[in-house]
């Protein structure tokens, strides 16, 4: 691509090397701010670097936060006696978008990954049990994708907090809802077979942990 | 989807606000920035700011320049007495991209278009035919899309500029090279038998403007 504007070339370049944008994307996100007034790219860049310098870790379950303890944590609303454990933000995210959990988070920063030279040490669990030592967290809900590394990740929680007698348990796993049987994968449709429940009427199927 | 910080939310709004990037991948590149440390934010925001403070119009061609006058206009290698006349500095970009062109751009910033309320007079037209008085001139090639607003917009500047005693040309037409005859439009194939080119056995087919 050639560049008759160096101001134009360094922009691009710079939209260009974010995740998934090319550099005839970035192009058009360049002209497009171009033919806004000077203001929308003021607004733009003013909501990144406040962003960027503001956002900090909360203290408590290490989720990005304005405060020190972020509004997860700090709601009185919330279950503070049910921490769900997740690899990242986004999956926490997730969840969130789901309306679905009241409880509080805890967020691992990644998981135990041997090839990656990921150990339990580079994670947040040390304060995960420093977190149970208060002795306020009733159950650990270990929301950790089903890879052989969030498995070992899931392992190597288990073994360290069910010692402390905080009760463990990991989001149920099966076919999705609206997916079609014959599409599932066979170790999800066998498993699901295997942990089958009780049929109990209603939509809600399975109140064990 | 539901947001634990405000500053986050309004850093995914932003990115959100530009073409083509939804609110997933809003919040994925918001992330992206986060993981990275915070020179890179700086860096990113410094180039767009940089770039719409400084990026201004050239006053001979109308394209993007970090100049008063842009870097094709002030380049003396280049031939001066051709002038391509383009809808907008995209168009300009694709063709400096082919390498194959070594004369001077006037970017109209649009086409003649009734519907959306575009007039010649919201065209940088009249600034073209100050150009052309200067006499330096001597052929302008219309590379406009081949649209029915872009067909008013050729038919509207070669009355214009005809009489001044200037060449007038358009980009060539035709079936795509690598294009499959079978999947080319009617149009386009209906024209290109009835605008064929004697065979000259060389790569270059048409020597006439």
């Amino acid at each position: 691509m050639v560049f008759t504007s160096k101001l134009i070339e360094k922009s691009v370049d710079a939209f260009a090397s974010l995740p998934g944008i090319g550099r005839k994307t970035a192009l058009r996100l360049v002209l497009h701010l171009l033919k806004q007034d000077k203001a929308a790219t003021e607004q733009f860049t003013a909501a990144l670097t406040a962003m960027r310098e503001g956002i900090r870790s909360c203290q408590i379950c290490h989720n990005l936060s304005d405060t020190d303890t972020c509004q997860v944590c700090s709601d009185r609303r919330r279950d503070h006696s049910l921490v769900c454990v997740v690899e990242n933000v986004r999956d926490l995210m997730a969840i969130e978008d789901t309306n679905q959990y009241r409880g509080l988070y805890h967020v691992l920063g990644g998981i135990i990954s041997p090839i990656e030279g990921v150990g339990p040490g580079d994670l947040n669990i040390e304060t995960l049990i420093q977190r149970l030592q208060k002795g306020e967290v009733r159950e650990v809900i270990m929301a950790i994708s089903p890879t052989i590394e969030g498995e070992t990740t899931i392992y190597y929680l288990s073994k360290k907090l069910q010692p402390m007698g905080v009760r463990c348990s990991t989001i149920a796993r099966g076919v999705s809802f609206g997916g079609d049987l014959e599409y599932a994968d066979e170790l999800t449709l066998g498993r699901s077979i295997v942990t089958r429940v009780p049929y109990s009427g209603s939509g809600a199927d399975n109140e064990n942990g």
